[in-house]
């Protein structure tokens, strides 16, 4: 569990948490997230953890070390990404945030990692080796994949903050769009970055037929659709300031540049 | 997920959630436990659809069906159950419990099926194969595998049915006794019965050089062993009738008793 979850990694998701109540309600809400950006590393590190599996992407390298089930063994990887899903729960339960808020931010995860959310997108993203994907499609599959959970990061932390309903549609509207980006990008790396810098194997997808937004739209293509996405998330930063003064965007608009402009 | 979690089963930590709120409050608070009964059950399934995968225990049979990996794929299982666990966080958000108490119910799963819980049972459990367990050794590793659910779910019942601090403790007590005699009945039955009334292979553990409490202890020591925790469990059912009149602690007794005469 600790080599899944401690080992190198970007930390977009507790980014994400924190910066998310940082923008609505400053230092204050930030330090409430401990947790929550905690439980949201855990659910993302076990995905990893059983995606990098023989029977899944059998996958060697990840985050420049060996994938988990290469380090130890299949069983133990299997059993340290159960037990990092529910170490995300324990988390929750921990915190120190009040009972109806903590509900609603289990709520947030639980909705997001299980069969209507990233478990579903993992579904067909294994269904879809070898098969053509429309890019509608391949959104889709994306959206629910590695999109959900980094939605419910924004929303848990928004939440956290305080959001009104319109905030938190500004910030689950930036999510979206940042999240489907983050995929975008990874899908260009896969093609123009190399095994070393990327910190897993380059080529990866190309070499098992998954479509990627590459293959549908072409490298140009699919950097002009990362650009777009950038665009979206900061007018819905826009948004989000527009309807009261003491918002400060400043670092989720970082976290939506670095995305794009990330070489790893 | 529903076949591994909708085919044939005991039901057993369903009906402890459901007997432990009956016990303490009556039908009324049995209704409030339809949610976290499923729950209980989800978990429990998960487990065994990943206990059953090749890497781990590679059983091909259980509950008289291939199991889900070999019924579908080994991916399908693993995401299977992965869904499983978290669908048992949904359904106890979704429930009608008053908040403070969602939140205790949710801790209570968490702490038991993951890495203090069932996790390290299981984990436990592989690395005790091919290897000599003292008597100490198994118990533990079975209060882990299985006694933590059960004990769970019984905590979980007498939690939403209001149960004060001695009553608390007196159905953990009973709980944790009927959890292991299900274990040590399990084993003996590993050998007195055979594979179609079992549901899965007889023998398994066996051939596979697991230590049981058949091997521990004979046969004669572990039907002894089954009977003393089966009179744990009545005592403590009767600690818990001696605090108050409205106890009717029938359908406990009536698991209890299930628990060590079960034929499958």
């Amino acid at each position: 569990m600790q080599y899944a979850a401690l080992g190198p990694g970007k930390r977009l998701r507790p980014a994400l948490v924190y910066a998310c109540a940082l923008a609505l309600a400053g230092d204050t809400a930030a330090t409430q997230c401990h947790q929550a950006a905690a439980a949201l590393e855990c659910i993302h590190a076990y995905s990893l953890v059983h995606d990098d599996l023989p029977a899944m992407d059998d996958d060697d390298l990840r985050r420049g070390r060996p994938t988990c089930h290469i380090q130890f063994d299949e069983a133990t990887a299997i059993l340290a990404g159960d037990a990092l899903q529910c170490q995300a729960f324990e988390l929750l339960v921990q915190s120190d945030l009040a009972p109806p808020l903590k509900v609603q931010v289990i709520g947030e995860l639980a909705n997001a990692a299980g069969a209507r959310g990233m478990v579903a997108g993992q579904a067909i993203d294994l269904a879809a080796v070898d098969h053509t994907l429309t890019l509608t499609q391949l959104e889709k599959m994306h959206r629910l994949k590695t999109g959900a959970l980094i939605v419910a990061s924004a929303r848990v932390g928004a939440l956290i903050g305080g959001a009104e309903a319109s905030q938190l549609s500004a910030i689950t509207r930036y999510a979206e769009a940042i999240g489907l980006a983050f995929q975008v990008q990874d899908d260009i790396l896969d093609v123009t970055s190399d095994t070393q810098v990327l910190g897993k194997t380059q080529g990866a997808d190309a070499a098992r037929n998954k479509p990627t937004y590459v293959s549908l739209l072409g490298l140009d293509g699919a950097q002009a659709k990362a650009a777009e996405l950038h665009q979206q998330a900061s007018l819905a930063l826009q948004d989000l300031r527009a309807g009261a003064e003491n918002i400060s965007t400043d670092v989720l608009q970082q976290l939506a540049d670095f995305i794009v402009k990330r070489r790893h």
